[in-house]
């Protein structure tokens, strides 16, 4: 179904729309619409019904959305109807944090391999996985398939262990680390980036305080 | 110059053409165009000029944007001519983490304030910062006007501390815990989830897989 022709940023708000369903179904909450959903993300409903329509037709007029039925099918979309295994690289405070983050269950993917170059780190177990020494990477990820890397490492060693995951067979690098990598073609890359999060806010906030300061 | 007439999903896509754009500054690039920057980011080209035209007229048919001004004009939409005092509520990996995150350095925003409930962590010091007991939070968010805090603790504690820092003044809370929560109107929330990130990426990944294991 997946092709290039639809945007990646249609692509990009189906895991937000997967997520707000799932608070749905959570409290129990069977049908929305593509208003509730809007309003509850900022996202227009007239966008969600278009970004909806590239999948095919998921709702009646009038009726709106089964939550589960909707989930299933983004899910699928997704391809989340499968566990993948997700390579860690680096065991600093990120690298601990990803592997012990308790958000990945029931959501398509586990972290079953992480990695560190640090002698002090190697061997030391995080969330019961054995830290494995990063001159270890090609070969465990060759040879268990994994497609997924995050890295957890400064900013200075990203490209290089970047060229090293992809070299790898690495088709999706999640990266913590504040700078731009380079890959193939064939290669996602997704950032996280605190900072940008906290920029749409601010846009927000002074709004807010001018109004304050304003005689009444 | 911000209202609420300009939609929050366009308001989230300023802070990534700025990033996008200090990008091409700092490898010394002084002009670029929608174009370019869209199939940097994955977006069209129309979306962004039709994002930016929601705050005037920042480039010339034909010549493109001046990198610097744009730049210069965004940073002043999202208020990010000032630095923003940031509170950072957790002490662990994800609070060690971004505490000494490089990424915040000259993008509008300095941790200043750091707490933990554990006496343990009390006292200790993460780039030079003393972390503080929580029972301290509402006063000292409250002498600083600091309006921004980070959340880096588990699930299970996320909206006792959200209700905490609400009272205590902030106005806009960016959250690591896998939860959803309940904030005033006033209140401005964004989540990091790793996930989302990696479950864009899946989409992907089957179809190269299905296409690369089909007969040639």
């Amino acid at each position: 179904m997946s092709d290039n022709s639809i945007p990646k940023i249609v692509i990009s708000r189906l895991p937000v729309y997967l997520r707000a369903l799932s608070r749905m179904i959570n409290k129990g909450q069977l049908v929305t619409s593509s208003h509730e959903l809007g309003k509850a993300l900022g996202i227009s409903s007239a966008q969600i019904r278009k970004d909806l329509s590239h999948f095919g037709e998921f709702g009646k007029q009038g009726t709106g959305y089964q939550v589960e039925f909707l989930i299933t099918q983004l899910s699928q979309i997704l391809n989340l109807d499968r566990e993948w295994e997700v390579a860690v690289i680096g065991s600093g405070d990120i690298g601990h944090a990803i592997t012990r983050y308790q958000g990945f269950a029931d959501r398509g993917f586990r972290v079953s391999v992480i990695f560190d170059s640090d002698p002090q780190k190697v061997g030391s177990y995080i969330n019961g996985l054995e830290v494995m020494h990063a001159s270890q990477i090609v070969k465990v990820l060759r040879e268990r398939n994994i497609q997924i890397a995050m890295l957890a490492i400064p900013a200075e060693y990203a490209q290089k262990v970047t060229d090293t995951v992809v070299d790898a067979g690495v088709r999706a690098i999640l990266s913590y680390a504040p700078i731009s990598l380079n890959v193939p073609d064939h290669v996602r890359v997704s950032y996280i980036d605190p900072v940008t999060h906290l920029q749409s806010m601010t846009y927000y906030l002074s709004t807010e305080q001018d109004l304050m300061s304003q005689p009444l």
